[in-house]
């Protein structure tokens, strides 16, 4: 993995990351493929819509169809036949917000499988073990998620064990990977508090992963505050090294945190509302099941040159949604998705050109302002 | 329109129509597009798998998003950005299968929405009058279908109204569109009363309609019934114009069915088993969803050029299928109308090689072998 960050303006970089499956231009939107997919959307599509690197889900993919499948078949750039670059959380987050019945001790997560029950463990070793059968380009360490409401002390409980599995996870990726064909990204949490992100920015800092992430930031705080303590946290990520805001979020949220000096997002956010009938549009937000566009002729966003703008129409994309049709999920999600790798590019050459701050102004301003 | 037969082996057909969207090789399968969009299928992919013609249900259009916005939106090929030909049904079908509350009489049919319990009438005047607003490049004449179980008297009624249905639908169409740019097809019912097919038949003949249809086949009777009912029917339909044998059928029906002289077919089989994990192979039907596919490599099938067999392996289908992810009911949609067309295709070229009767039977003994 190789990391050049090539233009700066104020806390905002541009920049390219070389990773096995091509290069991916930074700040990059990361579309999340759950389960070896991009809910309704193929390979072809993410091509089409300009994707550089896509997201799979351990804790998912553990459950379903287990690593052991996905290694069989050839890891799982192979398995769902995407040739760009994969990110392969660690599970953390989805053991807080998915698991059942869990238990952390210092050894790592017992938990109960949201969908059958079973009883499932995951350990810094076996987290780092699963991702390397799956194969992705970037590999996350296994952290702890706690609720950004929980009290500081359980923060900084979570904060220390983190810590700890952040030095198990680096152990086993040198054991199992000593080539380095994958990266291991270590995340830095701390809620919403300042001093313990600071500290545990340290911490995770002094282990030299090849990237880092901030996770436990958008998870029931306001936007406002997010933004806040992701400009807060951002720079004292090391500034040679990618810095990945995890689970984030609307178009405000990038146009923002790019600004803060982020260099990747991921979110499940376009796709998940684009099958409630949401698109995102340069001039807001669009509702398409909306009785205004039964007759309406004109694209989605007339400003976009995506598959679902060049060829339907609102009308036929309200129809479609009306009648809950299958392809309602799929055009809306190609959408949604072309939206934010759009407005990534757009951010990417605002920085190249020392504009970035003046032209989120104009983004924010136009996308707030609605037709 | 225009129609040419080419090569014949037995009562067998090859021929060739033209119209207004291209010309369509026969014997031809239509996929069926029921609210203007074949199920979770976009129309570049009915292009790549070489959909020629896809069929649009009145029935279905009247009642969502209605005739009016589709003719506003500039008819049914702009609305669903469908490029090649359209054939609209009459919805006499669906008034019997799915609308509620119907009645009657001679003059047309009052029947309930089965989406919100509205009240309808389709006419024969009405139903012509729709699809011309749809604009589709083929409409049928609106007919009365009964089920085959029903008692011979009441398909001797429903004959005698069907005839009168058909004389009002071409003055009609010769009203309406008096440039004759869309075609209007005749139905033929009776049911497996030979001797009523044989009347109606001569009726529908007089009535000079560009083409004409077999109706009221594959509702309930045994397969083997149905070719015998068809291979007796299709001759009777003139032999210079297609014949189009409505709502037919699986791969055996369509092999028997070529060879009895029928040049169109539709059906939602290939789509509907596809969202159940069917899938049709060259060597029998395979259910992705069964356990001995969770490891399996290979293609669904292995003779097969479509996007879902060049892509992806029956364990990633597999998977996507279990975990009811999206994109397995367009990969699996694609694969079977794929087969489909695919099959039509060798058929059409068996004919034009004087081969069709040792070709279907080797199509019919491998697909029954099984893997």
């Amino acid at each position: 993995m190789n990391f050049t960050v090539t233009h700066t303006e104020g806390a905002a970089r541009r920049g390219k990351l070389v990773l096995p499956h091509g290069e991916v231009d930074t700040p990059q939107f990361m579309p999340v493929g759950t389960v070896a997919s991009v809910r309704a959307i193929a390979p072809d599509d993410l091509w089409r819509v300009g994707a550089q690197i896509v997201l799979g889900n351990t804790y998912h993919l553990l459950l379903r169809p287990g690593p052991e499948v996905v290694a069989q078949m050839g890891g799982l750039h192979r398995f769902m036949s995407w040739e760009g670059n994969l990110l392969t959380d660690s599970g953390g987050f989805q053991v807080y917000s998915l698991a059942e019945q869990r238990k952390i001790s210092e050894e790592g997560a017992v938990f109960r499988s949201h969908l059958d029950g079973s009883r499932q463990e995951l350990t810094p070793e076996r987290a780092t073990a699963i991702q390397l059968q799956l194969g992705g380009d970037i590999l996350m360490a296994f952290d702890e998620c706690p609720p950004s409401q929980s009290p500081r002390a359980y923060h900084e409980e979570a904060l220390g064990r983190t810590t700890r599995w952040a030095v198990r996870c680096k152990q086993a990726w040198l054991r199992e990977d000593p080539q380095r064909e994958h990266a291991l990204f270590g995340i830095v949490q701390g809620g919403l508090h300042e001093d313990l992100r600071i500290r545990h920015a340290q911490e995770i800092a002094e282990l030299d992963f090849e990237g880092n992430a901030l996770g436990g930031f958008s998870v029931g705080e306001a936007p406002q505050a997010m933004w806040e303590g992701v400009a807060r946290a951002a720079p004292l990520l090391p500034a040679q090294k990618p810095r990945y805001l995890m689970g984030v979020g609307t178009p405000e949220d990038l146009v923002r945190c790019v600004l803060a000096g982020v260099d990747l997002f991921d979110c499940v956010l376009p796709t998940r509302v684009a099958r409630n009938g949401l698109l995102f549009t340069r001039r807001g937000r669009l509702q398409i099941k909306a009785a205004r566009y039964a007759r309406d002729p004109g694209p989605p966003d007339p400003d976009c040159g995506c598959y679902t703008c060049r060829t339907f129409s609102r009308a036929y994309l309200r129809h479609l949604f009306a009648a809950q049709e299958l392809l309602a999920f799929r055009l809306n999600s190609i959408h949604n998705l072309a939206f934010y790798l759009d407005l990534m590019r757009e951010l990417r050459e605002a920085i190249e050109r020392g504009e970035a701050q003046r032209r989120a102004g104009n983004i924010l301003e136009r996308f707030a302002a609605g037709e």
